[in-house]
């Protein structure tokens, strides 16, 4: 890999290598994904004492559980004596977690509380599951697997004003869908990372939304998404901080385009208001928080997105829609309606994310200069190349 | 695999490389199977000159026949030209092994006898079939593929008294059943070498058979049985030898749990008595002859194991169901109910031994202690770590 | 690659290494069949302005088109920005190529046309797709991918005036098939390139065709042929020109047993007379052209074959039937009779290739003698060996 990084061309594309090297997707998991906060899902998942859900990606499997005393925690999903899983479920509620294989048995805090037959000296304190960093903010669920994470406290600090209107806790999930594409997980990333594929890959994304880059929209358009945006109860802020270590924070809001105040296909309100929110101002707020967690914030739901790598060239793109606690399909949103324009975006980037790869896979493919457009990406690269060695 | 070898640590699982690195597979082959005594059949498939089957593990197969002298010898199914395989079907009768390549045409003892157009100075007498040395041991046949292969007559001369009266020569397959699992090869025999999983994962199993350490078995249960083996016309005596260089035995009788005649669902027999026994005696016999051929002898029927390695995460679990000769099923025996024990059994191994490779794949996998039931894997992992190098 | 290398015998088979690693498979790619001229198509496949066909090989993917001077150019189907494929289609006409990602815009030479929001100091002159050497002889299209390919020209001047006859460039396709088989390309091309094997393999090919080699043909047979060659127009020739480098050719006609008109199942003739030929002589050219391209010329059509590595094991056999341009199926010929040969003859070799590979794939197989008459695969080791390094 030492050789692969010596031929990185500042502002250039990433040479193939990055996207079709086995040793390279290994690192991959081991030094970032595994050192990055991942979001894995919402506390509306797990109400109970008992409730858990488990997020897998690349090799890895976390259970993430609420205890006896209500507190959530985090855990490998990897018994301590020969490394089976012992949550199998996606899901479910439990009083205890017995590995399937030699029964050992934890609390739900991963505490170990019982093996059987072990030989003198053995020491339970000294094999609960391994613990994972969790943060929850505003009912998002992040995990991080590192020994010292990187430090995600100090940013959600600047982001809680402008996200506390929205009401993130009080959501629920409608629905989970998931894109499966045979790409390398940062070409699926990366395509998310930028809008200049926007204008030819996304007709009807681009009906609604701009393709524009941000720094060129019209002042008039956002002066006036601003006022009807402060009507509605959202402080207009933004926060764009990109720097390595996992730090990174985006967040800012975008008109949509005249006639559309939310993302659907007729321009018409989706589901109830967010949080407290009064009405629709017709904008979208593009919320990242580390460069691996992305999330779309109308006026009435949520959308988030993750690129979860499964193999050098898999990836699961998982699209998850989130409405305001209570609302139920059918009565207060049509799921159709609701999923349209993301699903539909959703299966354009699965082709051309694939097209992406096919392209890349080739000896006579060198890395390109990138647009103007595509400054999300150097940030992604820069975060990237500091924390992924050989 | 230096490097992952200096991570073993004694009374400890294997690190996480053994079960998922190509090259460690590529070692395993060549250095551990291909040098060990691998059991492949019964005489009673191949009764006449002319008959022959293969036996496929990794990328290997070997071929098995009965030459015109009624001797069986075993060689490797590469032709000695190019490298096709000679034999293309698992068993059947020939007269010639006649390469479907290019005719390169060998006897039934593998011997070169015909191969057209050759440069002048060809020697046929040196372009054999590969020999592989072969074993008969009461009808069972083992097969090493070594040039030196490990000395196993020391250890079938010790087990034969012992043998003798289950009349194994004198058996007919009665069924073969087959459990692919996505795993290494290693997870799949460490899971057969050990019962401490038989508690929690086998309860079809545990109604029957003892999950406890044998060392604990109690006295007077292990006295009433050697009483009724006596009384049938079994000689009540153990082998347990474990030694590097897969000259390991095992053979130990065990008694089942009151009410049980044989391994069946309701205890009642299965099948007519074996060789010269005279009834029932409620006891099962585990049989290993090497590390990688494992038996269960009932008074009834026999059940052989092996777990064969088909790539670096597929195994394909094998199950040999033998009754005594003449036997039919639908008079002597019912097939269902013969197999019922061992095939719920199978299934069950072949979930949780895939949920074990599943966390072993975790790049937060710690292997950690062996409980007392473990020593079994103990043992393996001595004869494997001694014998597979980089 | 290097000790892979040492272990080559001279007059032997290569050792397993070259057909089981997957560096050996990306060298493949890069040194051998990125440096040869490939036959990708005919051109009958793309008459107008804008058409155009791709051709993919491994990871490569190439693609040939008419621009409006109909002119004939070929370029990497590679985007100069982040790679993606520009091209998804194997073939329709274009009047410029925009990439399905961010819409750069390649002219029909493969110059960029147009880019958008690309920083300062872009030159779109030095970011065209990047061009592939072609070649037209008689109709038939060949590639190469190297930046200075070898010579092709020397050998095709040699060729003109024997292919002359057989009016190639007006000839239209008549159907094309895909035998995929989970072989290496260079046991699928080895077997090509003899006919050791066409005894005990093809039994309906050894029908019409003779098996044994030429050198061994009946002098008689031969200047019957060329009598009858003579008499329908054909300049009786050959050139046999093994070397390294790619330049290799092969092009001689062969008597097909009596009775047999053309390559039928009855010996009758299948389809007009080829070009300037006045009737059918009951010959068979075999033409190579470089190693990987191999065409049989029949009086009254012609089959091109391709052996295309689609990875370590797996290889994608092309048969391309071609009749005399103008030629109706179901009027003019049958469909079914034409390719009844080398159908059945290519599914005969996907069976022997794929046993070739399982056999090889064994840490047993000791590459073996080469017979008499596998002089062609000495030709292409030594071409191979030449060009292929770590």
């Amino acid at each position: 890999m030492g050789s692969l990084t010596a031929q990185v061309r500042e502002g250039h594309a990433l040479p193939r290598g990055f996207y079709t090297e086995h040793d390279v997707y290994n690192a991959d998991i081991r030094d970032y994904w595994n050192a990055s906060w991942i979001w894995v899902g919402h506390i509306s998942q797990l109400p109970e004492p008992g409730d858990f859900i488990t997020f897998d990606y690349g090799p890895e499997s976390v259970i993430i559980a609420r205890d006896r005393d209500g507190n959530l925690s985090a855990f490998q999903n990897v018994c301590r004596h020969r490394g089976s899983r012992v949550c199998i479920e996606s899901a479910g509620n439990a009083r205890v977690f017995s590995c399937p294989y030699h029964a050992w048995t934890y609390e739900l805090t991963g505490k170990l509380r019982r093996a059987r037959e072990m030989p003198e000296g053995f020491d339970p304190a000294a094999h609960g599951l391994l613990p994972v960093h969790l943060r929850e903010f505003h009912g998002m669920i992040f995990v991080c697997a590192a020994n010292t994470p990187p430090d995600l406290d100090a940013g959600l600090a600047k982001l809680d004003p402008l996200v506390a209107p929205f009401g993130l806790a009080d959501l629920t999930i409608a629905h989970t869908a998931r894109y499966p594409v045979p790409a390398n997980w940062k070409l699926a990333l990366e395509n998310y990372m930028e809008c200049y594929h926007c204008a030819p890959a996304h007709l009807d994304f681009a009906r609604s939304h701009s393709i524009k880059d941000p720094h060129d929209l019209n002042a008039d358009l956002i002066a006036d998404l601003a006022a009807r945006s402060r009507a509605i109860g959202l402080p207009v802020e933004e926060v764009v901080q990109y720097c390595a270590g996992s730090a990174s924070l985006f967040f800012k809001r975008y008109p949509l385009f005249e006639g559309y105040q939310t993302g659907s296909r007729t321009g018409a309100p989706l589901a109830p208001p967010l949080g407290t929110l009064t009405g629709h101002d017709g904008g979208a707020t593009d919320m990242q928080i580390g460069l691996l967690n992305n999330f779309l914030i109308y006026a009435d739901h949520v959308v988030g997105y993750r690129f979860v790598p499964t193999g050098v060239q898999e990836t699961r793109i998982e699209v998850v829609w989130m409405v305001r606690a209570g609302a139920e399909a059918g009565r207060d949103y049509d799921m159709g309606d609701l999923t349209w324009l993301w699903h539909v975006t959703s299966m354009d980037d699965e082709r051309i994310i694939r097209h992406n790869q096919e392209g890349v896979n080739s000896h006579h493919f060198h890395p390109g200069p990138l647009s103007e457009m595509e400054w999300g990406i150097r940030a992604f690269y820069d975060d990237y190349l500091g924390r992924v060695s050989p």
